[in-house]
């Protein structure tokens, strides 16, 4: 039956199946012919290099030569005693080099330069986490909190002997039953107006600080918040320096330390847990910037509101996050660092007959990797932004900043999670050995995921942010609002017509405009949405915070398509700035390939939304492979220009060898 | 302008924006109504227990019974050389109570009872990992080499040294420039037929055996993989047994060991690389039941073909990936019974003026834990299912089996990263320390998508098993096979018509061949698809390596969407065999969740391919975000009925407590 016979080879040629020939062919045959790989793109990895540094290049270059010092390498950190007092001394060591004075030179306000402090902590993250950390703690949370929430006569006694570290601080916020929401905490510190002190005083065991840095073997004194009671008003939570141990670190009457104990990683630092017992401190100990108790007991302060005082004193993490953020970056800067140039010397499998391949030329490999280089890129550019955002903050951005840092924070560290996790394995056996650094690097970086800000939590206040500017513009200017946010839904629909859901060119495909528009359509839809569904529960009478609860994953996708969409605007006005023609066209490409895969990871949603077509997602992941081909040559390259010290990368298989 | 004002009220309305309003109505008013959560299902746990203990309920009680002795408790594990002598001494006391004889009662092959081993390790795993994986590398390992590689002589000499652990053994298959492939070691087992000996030797510095369990501290002799040359002819790689230390420890002539170092974690394993130095063994030292070598050096082996000889040699892994996908499982178990116990216990949050919630009623907290606890109960069914294979497993369905093995090891293994990850972040601060057991869970786990079997690699091994069996079923009945892939397709379009792809009712969205006629036709269509585009390179002249390695992505989400379809599979047969009403309904809503959620993650892929519609996947999302909430008041009782010992957990948060 030859038509038969004919009508199946045409159905199974259809189908894609085949007869015998196609088994064997699926046994490799000798034939190695290795696939071009293209050519590296032709750019100055020093430019490349000067790029990335380009804000604070002198703090940059002075950590880093500090980090030359044979002093910091690192040592066996399975001795916590010896680590904690090893990060002491490297501590110590770079305050008398300058580090303490790097965020306030003059020891007032005025003076304050945080963005050279943001700078340095994020050039030290290179090197030991633990040092980092408690560097954040003194310096950065301690040093802050006498610097924002106290006034001259606190910055004139305590500045100088916080930058020489003479009096290594604490800062005594969490409670065990107040982790995230600080508004609760119970800790009292109740006005004794007769002996002009206050009494600070732990009532419950859910009350007793937690997780405090520093405070378990080196902290001398704290910031401790607690709730301010004057004359038996209580005035919500405020903070107030309580010392804690004398000059020979013996620990003060009324206080009791127990240490946290050993921890996935950090353990170089000394965190612990406090407990108050009716401890006395003088008035002038109260941090009184935004409320100021006077010796016959009167409260005063210039803010109106439990709530906004709160808030304003809230202020002063967003430094914290802003570091936070910004170290989490170098990590992940560290562990691409290692995995790229590992990928490029470790061949596994290949053609029969011929040479193994480079991992990094197997094509899941440069997936693996290269795209969360291309995001490590962009949030380069996306925490200078927030740095200067933050730098030159006033009072009327100020909340918009603060959720600007609470979005950045939890995008950049669940990031570095996610890259870790991907070099680790991506590495093997080689990446789960101690000595090629990837075990502490992710052991280190975990928890900046839950502090500083719990990333589910924080993701929540960047939607509410969202929410009440949504109808901000709605009370400013009605008129033109409805008109404007008709003009944008016009405007998708340019992108959302069949013809444009179809669209597959590659020059189409790149295009970041076209990428921006996607991004910003899916937060104002999200944004639109979920203040539909919001106030469809408020109008049937369900309670607020249940209503917002109902509608949490929506909120949480709101806010990361916000970060999403502000990363992206940021990368490509870095980009934009760039001249060298070679630089721009690598960055170019990286950009691509950022805001590509962004649309590529929502597809469903671009899809569900009429953004997309099924033909256009299957241009869009051929088209993301094809930007990981094209810079696959320039991987090795990429990852140097991060100009990781080699001291600090320290990792065996990111320095040329096979293993350790 | 009334008119004006009534237009943009309107407008505003189906924008989802509003006046003031609905500004005072996003701060929580004091109007506490909690939220139904529902009511607990009525079930018994510990008939739900009896289930998920189903089979081997004796070793499982056995292996229970045993870490019931105050002697398994975790000790200090930062001393790396007390902790190997204490696992040993565990492994020791274990070998005592008849744990080396549970895999091969009789010391033969026919007596061998992997699946009751398998369950053994499935429920040590509760305990110390390190020493799950010593026993695995002792007992799995080493002892399966003898029992599948050799033959009578050897079973009669070494097994009851391995059941009792006289003769600690090593399974030397890595070397350093040849992990995933192990077709290329260069290690070289030279027969010199005058001696009547094998001269083992490392050749190159990339040969020596890398990560070998047990060799760096307590091993006695290894299973050497090399390659056999007899007579001048290379035979492929071969095993034999090559004495490492003399009975006091002394490590042997010609032989060099050194210690891997530290690892992120398992530093209770003292893995080991070796050197080889001419090292003689006697001919009867070969594990001769693939292939023999008689007195005079002449070769004789009953398969033909290296190739295949190789990959029959390599089924003997096959018992340790099986292993490694039941621990992996038992570590997910212990990470969501600690994450659901505190999101139960700990509460942070809530309407103004009332008590805050439990971290488990926020909305996203449910799902971040529900959902990875449904696909928990569904990985514990398929596993079942591939025990049971492994168990009776025959000649011919050996590659079969093998393939569930590596697609089961890779998806049970990556679902333990991700769980682990998720329970310690909901965990916060108090999943980071080390108290609280998940920081040792992660740590342990990580190498278990790397070892036994890169995952990666694991996935294109299952991938290229569909394709060759895609292929093979033209081969066997042209027609048939046409036919019935026309009948697939016709099928399909039922579920791809709009009307199908637009409803959204409950009944529809929880009825559970719903979702297997998608995941079906996902791989269906995946595998088509993929065989075309590989046949497409073929015919153009692309060699068969590179043409693989450009489709890889494709292969990889092929072998998921195999591997997902046959976990819904044996999840739905393990719910169809329960009698019991309430079992029926709670597992039932599990498999409803673990289905649809499936559904969820993949729904750009089934949008694109017209399976599903925009409408529909809304539905979805809010169908799994509903199973979650009715899932909620059982979730405490869902991870009890694991059966997880309280002295294995060991975790004070798991465990009732706020904090250790």
């Amino acid at each position: 039956m030859p038509e038969l016979t004919r009508a199946l080879a045409q159905l199974e040629e259809s189908l894609g199946v085949s007869g015998s020939e196609a088994v064997r062919a699926l046994v490799p045959a000798a034939s190695p012919s290795r696939a071009e790989q293209g050519t590296p793109t032709s750019f100055d990895p020093e430019a490349l290099r000067a790029v990335l540094d380009r804000t604070y290049p002198e703090t940059r270059a002075q950590v880093r030569q500090w980090l030359a010092d044979p002093a910091y390498r690192y040592t066996d950190t399975r001795d916590t005693a010896k680590y904690r007092d090893q990060v002491l001394a490297w501590l110590k060591a770079m305050a008398d080099h300058g580090l303490g004075r790097i965020a306030f030179p003059s020891g007032n306000e005025t003076s304050a330069d945080l963005g050279a402090f943001v700078t340095a902590f994020e050039t030290l993250a290179y090197f030991d986490l633990s040092l980092v950390i408690k560097a954040g703690v003194h310096f950065g949370l301690f040093g802050a909190s006498i610097l924002f929430l106290g006034t001259e006569k606190h910055h004139r006694k305590y500045l100088p002997q916080v930058a020489s570290l003479e009096l290594p601080g604490c800062f005594a916020m969490s409670e065990l039953g107040h982790g995230s929401n600080v508004r609760d905490v119970e800790t009292v510190a109740r006005y004794d107006a007769e002996a002009g002190e206050f009494v600070v005083h732990t009532p419950t065991e859910t009350a007793r600080k937690e997780w405090i840095g520093n405070a378990a073997r080196h902290g001398r004194i704290a910031t401790v918040f607690a709730q301010l009671e004057v004359g038996g008003r209580v005035l919500g939570v405020h903070a107030l320096l309580v010392p804690l141990r004398d000059p020979a670190g013996k620990v003060l009457p009324g206080i009791r330390i127990e240490d946290c104990g050993e921890k996935m990683g950090l353990n170089g630092v000394d965190n612990g847990r406090i407990w108050f017992e009716h401890v006395r401190v003088p008035r002038e100990n109260l941090l009184d910037r935004f409320g100021q108790v006077n010796a016959q007991g009167e409260y005063t302060s210039a803010i109106t509101g439990d709530s906004k005082r709160f808030f304003t004193m809230l202020g002063t993490l967003v430094a914290g996050r802003v570091s936070v953020a910004a170290a989490a970056l170098s990590a992940a800067k560290s562990g691409l660092t290692i995995a790229v140039r590992y990928g490029d010397l470790r061949r596994q499998f290949g053609p029969a007959g011929d040479k193994e391949f480079r991992l990094l030329d197997h094509q899941a490999h440069q997936r693996r990797l290269l795209v969360p280089l291309a995001k490590t890129y962009a949030m380069d550019f996306a925490l200078e932004y927030l740095v200067e955002r933050y730098v030159k903050r006033t009072e009327e951005d100020a909340r918009e900043v603060e959720s600007l840092a609470a979005g950045l924070k939890a995008y950049s560290t669940w990031h570095t999670t996610a890259v870790l996790q991907e070099a680790r394995e991506a590495c093997g056996g080689q990446g789960y050995l101690q000595a090629n650094r990837l075990a502490a690097l992710k052991a280190d970086t975990d928890v900046f995921t839950t502090f500083e800000g719990d990333n589910t939590v924080l993701m929540q206040l960047v939607a509410k942010g969202l929410l009440t500017g949504y109808r901000q513009r709605f009370e400013d200017d009605r008129v033109f609002a409805v008109l404007k946010l008709l003009a944008d839904r016009a405007t998708a629909v340019v992108d959302r017509n069949p013809f444009a859901a179809r669209r597959t060119d590659s020059d189409h495909l790149r295009d970041n405009d076209y990428h921006l528009r996607a991004l910003r359509f899916r937060e104002e839809e999200l944004l639109a949405t979920v203040s539909k569904r919001i106030r469809k529960r408020l109008s049937a009478g369900v309670e607020a915070f249940e209503a917002f609860n109902q509608v949490q994953v929506h909120l949480l996708e709101l806010a990361h398509a916000h970060v999403e969409r502000l990363v992206l605007e940021q990368f490509l006005k870095g980009v934009a700035d760039v001249k060298d023609p070679g630089l721009k066209t690598v960055l170019g490409r990286l950009c691509d390939l950022y805001g590509l895969s962004c649309l590529e990871s929502a597809n469903g949603w671009f899809q569900e939304h009429g953004w997309l077509e099924g033909t256009k997602v299957k241009a869009i992941r051929k088209e993301v492979t094809r930007l990981c081909a094209e810079l696959r040559p320039d991987a090795v390259a990429l990852v140097n220009a991060f100009g990781v010290p080699d001291t600090c990368l320290a990792a065996p298989i990111g320095l040329g060898h096979l293993s350790p």
